[in-house]
């Protein structure tokens, strides 16, 4: 195993069907406004809280219950277990960027509490303990036995990496290696009705060298599609995953699918796993995802709708969606070096994700709608809470998902003012970065190399830029620059080289294709990475549904520190229509049922919505065409 | 108990509280080609073909194991024995409109299928037989025994009143006795989870006389709201019905339940009843219909959503809901001879119903959305067969909607050729309507009393007109007509006395409460009672979904007898927007994102779409801003 310090979102350093290879969070310094702030947050505000509510909620009381250390019954919903897992996970990705030994010490503790709870066997959930031991294994459609599992070991894994410390990771081998017994020696057949474990068996494989766990994930996605868990698409169990070509299901369940798969095709390259992988991304980002990144647009069963089917109002867009979104680009991510799974992650990231948590990082959404009357607030906690620790370990997570290293060189996914080491076939390169991403695309970077070295840069030229500028030491490259690619920089660099890196972010009206009805004569806005919204507290003098833009609508980009903790807002002129049949739902109309006014409007970033006092927001706002365009 | 031949929808020939009286259905004959055809076709071809379906599937058999007949195990879902009985009363109410031996002898034959199994006790539900008899009465909310219950009564009633054959009619008693008795004698408590048993116990009250049916239907009623099916909105469990001032749960619950309060509001005249269904009639009408009638918008729980809430493609809008808010208006209109109710009333029969059933006659809708890609098709049957036989009864007794009485004289609520004998303190009146209404809004009305007599026509000005006109002997009447009210006219009546009414049909642009957002930025059209839709197949050249209607669209109606049985159509000029991003999501918009054409479009009537080759269709039109609008 390996030693302490290499904190790896992903360890595909010898994954052989992986493009890209990983840089450790340890490696990873954000020195930014936006990153590293949200990022410190999360250490030192969100994860306490939880532990708080954990505490609160009877989840770390069901470990010592099971433990024989307290007494009473199980407590709240079976799959509990998990938040813990997730909260454990996050704790040590957030303990891998920074120091902070009370954090460190909480963790252990919980850790212990855990641990203690583990059967002689190695079977760790509490609660399949006392009574309920007898129906361990035996409904593995509903009861989320492997989904816990799977979270256990990601934790355990994260754990070890961050701190060297093995007792969760042994007590996480334990239980695979009982699951293995359990399931792999024709004992019993069966497949989890909620994935996770398939991405967490492959990790642990590459983290242990072990291969019967990467033969267990297999196992587990193979058995899928024979009818174990029901044969339905709820469950991703109506056809086998190679089979697959439109993306179905409970979308949380469907894309951690979707990870196991990706993880699993890094390691045994079975190309029917990943074309597989490549139509059902295509059937998502084509005809099912939201603007922001979010999925699952129903309520019933959360899941993917129809094609075409993104209601606003009515979105669900399940944070944790939009977290297994950025999980399964990252992947594809690695697989391929593609830009496009990078624009995808990033979007999700920076919109559909960050959506889910408040801006004092306490409160979390569940449901992610894109417009709103102002009902619609972040909530402490969930009953079902699924979201909260998922989003701390993500955000916790991303110094890992900056850059990445290929047998040519280092690529860069996203950007932040900050430093990073990385070791590119034997020379330890320093990165510096300058920016004020997201809310400005000029990038410096500087090369330092300990020996002058000849490899390449690979820079992410996001799929939202228009007109982008690389100087290398302020002399224009000669490459041809394509949006939504990665420019491959190779040369031999030198100690103080500088890129420069200039991402024009002007405002844009996105439009949607016409097959979503709801968003028919109507634009977004978005600006670099950020799609916007309006927002009531902004527009105190209309109903932000009620604004119209013209296809000429001046526009500007304006940065307000003191605003949500600073953001960029858009402003501009535009029209309110004032509609007069308060009251009435239908009326006739007249030539007079609607009038306009010029007015000016403020929108904010997407993610920050629903911070200050409630009111109606919306995402697609209504444009006017104009006479000239009909012809 | 009355004679044949006063086959009453609701009969509240004797209730304190209703202020109309009814007409029976013997005595409405209708000659239009609307009405006349489609109540022919239910008899000579829905309703026959509706009984081969319910052999084949098991739901008569059903009744013959019940009664020892037959062996093997109960078909199908535990409530079809419900289906039967509406089978039952769409028969009695076909047989009363006109004569039909065949159907006679095939119901009478159903009939004793249904009384063989009723057990020595008065018990009668097929599914709670054998080994299932000593669950009785154990699952009222999710059992549907007291739902089963009120079809069987409802489908008595009516096959009394229509052939005075008093066998079902017995059993209906004997078991209606049994609830009774095993109810009110404080052996049990209870509410129905589905209502329904309220509106026929208050009717089977109305035909006997017993007041114990209406004391027992005042029991389910004053249960509910405490809890002892759950407590859910889901089930309208969460409040007492007298405080209930919001629209919530199962649509068609809901609204069963709004018509047993309302039936026993016209026997008891509790205000608070009557105060709590006005606050759910604007709560329904205000905030939860849909343009068609259609109501219960959601498919979670087939229920009413939020204010609102009123998606078009992913409208659910249960034809079985549209048919009970045809029923809640009726009876709200006897209660108060108010026209909102009737316009109302007509709005859903005209539309949200009528689009239920195939122009054959042997086709369904389950589900009606306002908008479609072609893929929802009607159905010649379901597993859950609610709406079929539901759409067969409402529509074979609608000849008992068109007229009541009062005090004062006789109401026209619905118009159509044809006559019909009113006796109006006791002077038998003949009315004569020569109409083409729903086509064509002029109907003449020869008034034929037996002698001259003084009392007053109360006719319905439609909400939808504009600028109606009444002539009586050619003569304008000298009084204010106002659309949306009863225009009462006195007078003494002399044979051959013709009133005019002159109803212009113009086509209008309906707009919507713009807190729907989905309706935004469109229109519907409307031309009399009919509500619109674009559909494909009469639109080749662009898709119906990118039509755009500028407010000064010039359109035109247009008769058009050989399509879809014949209808009017509306055509007119508009644009077309073709927009160029098929395959992707979403889009940078440009000045030339959106090209737009001039076109020509057909838009039917809503009820007769998918009825040709399959595409898409809308209600909503995209309408278009124009540049004067702006200020």
């Amino acid at each position: 195993m390996k030693a302490r310090g290499n904190t790896f979102v992903v360890d595909t350093t010898n994954s052989p069907y992986a493009k890209l290879r990983p840089v450790p969070i340890e490696n990873v310094h954000l020195e930014d406004s936006f990153w590293a702030p949200r990022i410190s947050m999360i250490r030192e505000k969100t994860i306490p809280s939880q532990h708080e509510i954990i505490e609160e909620t009877g989840r770390l009381f069901n470990f010592r219950r099971a433990s024989g250390k307290e007494r009473g019954g199980f407590r709240g919903l079976y799959f509990n277990d998990s938040d813990v897992y997730k909260w454990v996970e996050a704790a040590a990705f957030s303990l891998a960027a920074g120091r902070n030994d009370d954090l460190h010490r909480l963790t252990r503790q919980t850790i212990l509490e855990i641990i203690s709870a583990q059967d002689d066997d190695g079977y760790l959930n509490t609660y399949f303990t006392f009574d309920n031991k007898k129906k361990r294994w035996t409904n593995l459609r509903d009861m989320h036995e492997l989904y816990c599992a799977g979270h256990l070991i990601q934790a355990a894994i994260a754990y070890y990496r961050a701190t060297g410390e093995h007792e969760l990771i042994d007590a996480a081998c334990r239980f695979a290696d009982h699951i293995d017994e359990t399931f792999r020696l024709g004992k019993r057949d069966g497949t989890p009705g909620h994935p996770e474990i398939e991405m967490a068996l492959v990790e642990l494989y590459r983290l242990t060298g072990k291969r019967r766990y990467l033969e267990l994930s297999k196992f587990f996605l193979d058995n899928r599609g024979k009818g174990l868990i029901g044969g339905s698409p709820y469950h991703i169990d109506h056809k086998p995953f190679r089979e697959l070509d439109e993306i179905v299901g409970h979308a949380v369940r469907s894309v951690y699918l979707n990870c196991g798969a990706a993880d699993l095709y890094m390691e045994i390259g079975d190309e029917r796993l990943l074309e597989a992988l490549f139509h059902l991304w295509r059937s998502m980002t084509e005809r099912k995802m939201y603007i922001t990144g979010g999925i699952g647009s129903r309520y019933v069963g959360e899941s993917f709708g129809e094609d075409y089917e993104l209601p606003n109002v009515t979105a669900y867009a399940e944070t944790c969606a939009a977290i297994a979104n950025v999980m399964w680009n990252w992947r594809m991510l690695l697989i391929t070096g593609e830009a496009r799974f990078a624009d995808v992650m990033e979007l999700a990231l920076y919109n559909g994700v960050l959506a889910g948590i408040s801006i004092d990082g306490e409160e979390y959404f569940y449901v992610n709608p894109l417009a709103d009357r102002g009902t619609h607030r972040r909530q402490r906690w969930f009953k079902c809470a699924c979201c909260p620790p998922n989003i701390a370990r993500l955000l916790a997570s991303i110094p890992g998902c900056f850059y990445s290293i290929s047998s040519e060189g280092i690529w860069l996914h996203l950007y932040a003012q900050g430093k990073v080491s990385i070791d590119v076939n034997g020379v330890s390169v320093k990165l510096t970065q300058w920016t004020r991403y997201p809310w400005d695309g000029d990038v410096k970077i500087m090369v330092q190399p300990e020996t002058e070295s000849s490899f390449s840069m690979f820079l992410r030229i996001p799929g939202w830029s228009r007109k982008p500028k690389v100087l290398v030491n302020d002399q224009p490259i000669d490459q041809p620059l394509s949006a939504g690619s990665y420019l491959e920089i190779r040369r031999l660099w030198k100690h103080g080289d500088i890129i420069q890196l200039v991402l024009p972010m002007s405002i844009e009206r996105i439009v949607c294709n016409s097959r979503v009805m709801e968003n028919q004569d109507r634009v977004a806005l978005r600006r670099g990475p950020l799609i916007y919204c309006v927002e009531q507290v902004d527009n105190p003098d209309f109903d932000v549904w009620n604004l119209i833009l013209p296809l000429d609508s001046k526009m500007e980009a304006k940065w307000e520190p003191s605003l949500l903790n600073g953001v960029v807002i858009i402003s501009g002129e535009a029209y309110a229509a004032d509609d007069e049949i308060d009251g009435q739902l239908y009326r006739v109309e007249t030539s007079s049922s609607v009038k306009m006014r010029r007015v000016k409007f403020t929108a904010i970033p997407y993610f920050a919505w629903a911070n200050r006092e409630p009111g109606p927001m919306t995402v697609w706002i209504r444009s006017l065409m104009l006479p000239h365009q009909a012809t």
